[in-house]
């Protein structure tokens, strides 16, 4: 049996990455291909423990102890749902993975981007992502959405001047040359994110069937 | 303002650590000096989490998400209380470190040492013992100790095999070639763990007083 694929979803708060993810599950489900989308952090008993320390805005957590409890629900995730589901050949779709830890512990919180990969080379058993796709949207926009749906959650309470720097990060990663000496990320495309949640499915779409026809392509004809 | 020492209490399950740290910081709390005593996982409100989700005996974890758990717990501890601690002046005294991560991670679970070492450097900002005291007891007398004691937790649950690595590690750290090797971990010293209580306390006091007779020395009258 083939190995199924590895898709990420990446972008800053807001920019429409949980949106974009359901549409895809239900359409793939649609479609009759098997697919098994999961967010970070949680996706397992211990991850979603972990989840609710992370996101609690109660917790009082140091950056490096952020990053390292990041990585323990990712080391959960990639052995138990991951990989597995990768080798049973299902399509995986995942919401933030490398991309985030770089963007959100290195460049926002400015941990030594060695030591994080380090301990992410742990995490992940050295898995890289068949594509990353990146959700592009202009800087305050994003977490305007976030206001709009609800409270904000501990990362997200962080200040203007965090989310700033986590933004200006996401625009570094489009750049050939740090996706060059990244590649534990593999390929990574940007996606334009601005536009009504339709317009984006159809570029995220496009984007997937141009890279892996199979199985994507048969999520255009589904729309047409 | 003098700096305080890190001491380090290490050794297999039921080694003794517990008993003896509560009877240092009894006798130091007497001697009217500052000491703070800690342990892993734990001792902080994240680590408590951490640790609770760590020894539940329910809980399913793989290894590499186990280490991770351990020095997220690590981190939160040496940036809230342990480097605070020191500077104030205070002498700290740690229940496992390094030591057991080396021990029951890399050389128990069999994980990458180098990759483990990165995570540990993430998590104690480099960091290094004055001290650390390893309690030897022969392998199958520790157990047999935990066993006395009540339940085992879901790392004594784990089987014989992992504790015989466990604590054949312990020896290998006896050696000065490994210690050579090993500078994170700072200078260690094998106390004899067998015997009563007060005679393992003697040896620790004595070890401790020779390395450091401020503030140890005192605790050497105290006894007589």
């Amino acid at each position: 049996m083939a190995r199924g694929r590895l898709i990420v979803l990446e972008g800053a708060e807001g920019a429409g990455k949980t949106t974009q993810m359901r549409r895809l599950t239900e359409q793939l489900e649609q479609s009759g291909i098997s697919a098994v989308a999961v967010r970070e952090p949680g996706g397992t008993p211990v991850g979603d423990a972990i989840r609710e320390i992370l996101l609690d805005p109660a917790s009082q957590i140091t950056a490096t102890t952020e990053a390292l409890l990041f990585m323990a629900s990712r080391a959960e995730l990639t052995a138990r749902e991951i990989i597995p589901s990768l080798e049973a050949g299902k399509t995986v779709l995942l919401d933030r993975f490398f991309l985030s830890t770089y963007a959100y512990q290195v460049m926002g919180r400015g941990l030594a981007e060695d030591d994080v990969r380090a301990a992410n080379s742990i995490a992940t058993q050295g898995l890289v992502p068949d594509l990353t796709l990146l959700l592009d949207v202009p800087a305050g926009e994003g977490l305007g959405r976030a206001d709009k749906r609800g409270g904000r959650d501990r990362m997200e309470q962080t200040g203007d001047e965090f989310h700033g720097r986590v933004g200006e990060a996401f625009r570094t990663f489009c750049k050939a040359s740090w996706q060059d000496s990244h590649p534990e990320c593999g390929p990574i495309k940007l996606i334009d994110g601005r536009g009504d949640e339709a317009e984006v499915y159809q570029r995220i779409v496009e984007a997937l069937a141009a890279g892996f026809p199979d199985p994507f392509k048969a999520l255009i004809t589904l729309r047409k």
